[in-house]
C-alpha cells in the first residue's frame, strides 16, 4: 500500500512546525512540491528550510510540478474552483500513481493548516472517491496564519463566550452575518478591507506572518485602513506577492449579547 | 525585567507541540500550573510528559496553585466570567510578583491555543493594564482541538470559499446566524448537540482528541445524535470529565451561496 501525508507546515515561521510534523517528515520517501506563481521563491525557501532543518539521516526524493492555476475569468467562482480541483486531481493521481512505489510514503506540504482554505484534502478525497489509484492518507495539522496573527498581536480571537467567524475578503464585501462581532478575514485581495470601514470596528492586521517580513498594524479600522492599504501596495510591489490576514472586532459598545 | 510566556501546548497529543513551543519551554525558569477540577490528572500528565520529553539540560521550578472556579450560579454569564477573571488576575499577579525573579522567565501552559476560548491572555492583559507588576509577555500558538478534529476526520473545515463559524454550545442553542452553513462547536455541555438535529446537517464529532481515549463519530446529525449522547455519558462517567468538539455542516443541497 502507498501512503500519502498531507502535512501542515505552519504559517511562515519554520518553528511553527509541530513535533508530529517533524516525525512525519522523517517518514517521507517522496515530497510532491507544487509551485505556485509569485510566492514561489518564499514557499520554496520555507519548504527547503523545514526539510533541511528537521529531517535527519534520511534520504528522500522531491518531485516538483507546476501547480495548475485557477481560471479567474470563469464567471462562476465555484465552478472555476471545481475545474481547478479537477486539474489538480489529474496531477496528484499521476504523481501518486507514477512517482510513489508500493510501501513508500509521499507527502504534500501545506502552508498553514490543510483544513483551512486549502484544496489538498479535497483533491485527495476526490481521487480516493474515484478510485483512480490505491493509497491511504493522513492529515497533520499546522499553525494557521489566524493563530500567528493572534499570537503576534497577543490577543484572544473570541470575545468572552462569543463566536469567531472565519471568512474571506470576497464574503466580507457582502457584510457580516447578524450577531457576528468578531471576524477573521483570509484570502482578501484588498476588496474586503473597506467593507466595514464606516463602522466602529477594531482591526488587528498582519502580513507575511511568522516571517522576517512580518508587518503588524492595530487600531480603529477607520483610522488605519489607509495605512494598511499603503503597506499592502508597497509590500506587494517590493516582494511581488502579499499574504495578509486580519481580525475585525466591533467595539464592545455595540456588543449585542 | 521579568518575562511571561503563554505557551499553547496543543490539544491532547504531546506531539502537537511546535518547535517554537519547545524552544520556549527550554527558556523557562518557573512554570505556573493551575489545576482545574476533574480533568486535572490528564492535564497534569500532559504537562509532565511535555516538560519531560522536550526540556533538555535545564532545571526549572514549578508552582502549582488551585485554579479559581467560575461561579456558575451567577445569573449573568459574562459578569460571572469577569469576576472569575478578577480572581485569576489576583493569583497571576501574586505568582509573577512573588515567584519570579527579575530576569527570569515564567510560563503558563495552555491546552490548545491561548487565542481560542482560554482566559490566560485576557487575565495577563488585565494585570498589565492595571500595572500591578512589571513584566513583558509573549504568546506562542498551539494546535487547537478544532484542528485536531479536522485532521483526524481528514476533512477541510470550510466548504469552498465559504466561512467557518466557531462558536460555543451555549450560543448554538440560539441557532446559527443566517448564511452560516459550517460551524465548529466548542465548550458544549451537551445542550447544543440537538439544536440543529431536525435539519439536514452532517456532524463530525470528536472527544479527547489527540489522546489515547480519542473517539470519533461522523454522519448525519439526526442519525448520530443518540450515539454521541451515549458516548458522552459513558466517557464522562468513566473518566470523570469530557472534552469534545464537533463540526456541523448543512448539506450542499441547502447551500445558499
Amino acid at each position: 500500500m502507498k501512503k500519502v501525508l498531507i502535512i501542515g507546515i505552519g504559517a511562515g515561521n519554520p518553528d511553527y512546525v509541530t513535533m508530529q510534523a517533524v516525525k512525519a517528515l522523517n517518514e517521507v520517501d517522496v515530497f510532491f512540491f507544487l509551485d505556485k506563481g509569485e510566492a514561489k521563491e518564499d514557499l520554496v525557501n520555507l519548504r527547503t528550510t523545514i526539510c533541511e532543518r528537521f529531517i535527519k539521516d534520511r534520504s528522500y526524493r522531491t518531485v516538483e510540478v507546476e501547480s495548475p492555476q485557477r481560471d479567474a475569468s470563469t464567471p462562476d467562482y465555484k465552478s472555476g474552483v471545481h475545474a481547478w480541483h479537477r486539474d489538480k486531481a489529474d496531477i496528484f493521481s499521476k504523481l501518486i500513481g507514477d512517482e510513489l512505489r508500493d510501501g513508500e510514503v509521499g507527502a504534500f506540504l501545506v502552508w498553514g493548516d490543510p483544513s483551512l482554505y486549502d484544496s489538498t484534502i479535497r483533491v485527495i478525497q476526490q481521487i480516493v472517491a474515484e478510485r483512480r489509484v490505491a493509497f491511504d492518507y493522513d492529515v497533520i495539522p499546522g499553525i494557521t496564519s489566524v493563530q500567528a496573527l493572534a499570537a503576534q498581536h497577543r490577543i484572544a480571537l473570541n470575545a468572552i463566550g462569543e463566536p469567531v467567524h472565519i471568512t474571506t475578503g470576497r464574503k466580507l464585501t457582502e457584510g457580516l452575518p447578524p450577531g457576528v462581532d468578531t471576524a477573521v478575514i483570509m484570502l482578501d485581495n484588498g476588496s474586503g478591507l473597506r467593507a466595514l470601514a464606516g463602522e466602529d470596528v477594531d482591526i488587528y492586521w498582519g502580513a507575511y506572518l511568522g516571517t522576517a517580513d512580518e508587518v503588524l498594524v492595530a487600531g480603529k479600522l477607520g483610522d488605519r485602513v489607509e495605512e494598511i492599504e499603503q503597506l499592502r501596495a508597497r509590500d506587494r510591489e517590493r516582494k511581488g506577492w502579499i499574504m495578509d490576514t486580519y481580525l475585525l472586532r466591533r467595539s464592545p459598545a455595540n456588543d449585542r449579547s
